[in-house]
């Protein structure tokens, strides 16, 4: 992914959100300063690591006694563009829809809430935390008239790539995908494939590698 | 994190789960040999990387032509714990925990749903995917009784830090916390900490860099 122009590693990119989340608890602290020692401890990566990441944006002005947390939050906050406001739909109010729909931290980052789709009549109707679940065929006028940017797809597996690609062509510039597949859409639009279990792998290799000791 | 005795950086680790589904769906499709350079293509890591991840765990024995994708996925697979059996609870029955109990996956990788709890009464004795909500009150009589070693949390972050105290106290020896925070126990038992909104950022990053050009 590209940063200005330049190419940045998506594995660079992948960490910017844990800094972000650990220097805003820095700062919820009162932590001013952070030297690039004290973040690698807490994000469990090397400092030469982490001024490796960062001079992909310039550096950030790092002085001899470290980071000013303050202005590194602001900077990668602008980077990841949580400045920014997004208009989000989610498509599919099963569970997880419906835990995504009523999760307090997203507008926080910028991505508000403005409508819930599904093609099931049973849901269609009911209301999920102040929105009334509407038809997915009203999908494509209320996408482009509300200028909706994100969508994020808690539909089945095999129904996902048909809806995404759909609502690519109505002008939705990013999916996230949690319908446990690999979305690959034609357009050049943005993806971030969620694979829950993946987590679950890493935590029964930390279990294993406990009780083979 | 150790392997063998070996000290393994987290970031390797936690590519793991991908080469494994990766590797899974080269199987599925009928290939039996695969080379660091196509793997590299696929996983957007380097094939020195890939090599130098896989050196931690003794090479895997690729030769000229590359490595036999069937025995990949199974040394992949062993390290990640994923032929051991691991028996589960839920705590927490609200919408993400019964998006979990639902999901299909899990059980695939070994992770068997033998529990959910919660300590509202409204939700207590309610029936999710075959399983009735018991009480919290219970939890410590049925962990020890059924040998549970996995919690999957959902239950609400002001809860969780105390409810997993004790649940380790009980036995468990991983937990998989949905709470939004970043649960650090006395035990020394895994951890894995689900910060939803991070992939939610990387995309938020996506759009941005596509719409700045």
């Amino acid at each position: 992914m590209n940063y200005n122009g330049k190419k940045v590693p998506e594995v660079v990119i992948k960490r910017l959100p844990r800094y972000y989340r650990y220097l805003g608890e820095l700062l919820s602290q009162g932590t001013t300063r952070v030297s690039s020692n004290a973040l690698s401890e807490k994000m469990k990566v090397t400092a030469s690591q982490i001024r490796h990441d960062f001079n992909y944006f310039g550096g950030f002005g790092q002085q001899g006694y470290g980071y000013n947390v303050e202005h590194l939050h602001n900077e990668i906050g602008t980077i990841l563009g949580l400045k920014e406001s997004y208009q989000t739909i989610i498509v599919g109010a099963g569970y997880l829809g419906h835990a995504l729909a009523t999760h307090q931290g997203f507008e926080k980052r910028g991505f508000f809430l403005k409508g819930i789709f599904d093609n099931d009549p049973e849901k269609i109707g009911k209301e999920i935390n102040g929105h009334i679940v509407k038809s997915t065929d009203e999908m494509e006028a209320f996408v482009k008239d509300n200028k909706i940017e994100i969508a994020i797809l808690t539909l089945s597996k095999n129904a996902v790539l048909e809806t995404a690609e759909k609502l690519a062509d109505y002008g939705i510039k990013g999916f996230w995908n949690f319908s446990y597949s690999e979305l690959k859409l034609k357009k050049d639009v943005a993806v971030e494939n969620v694979h829950l279990s993946d987590s679950l792998m890493v935590l029964g290799y930390g279990i294993k590698q406990r009780t083979d000791l």
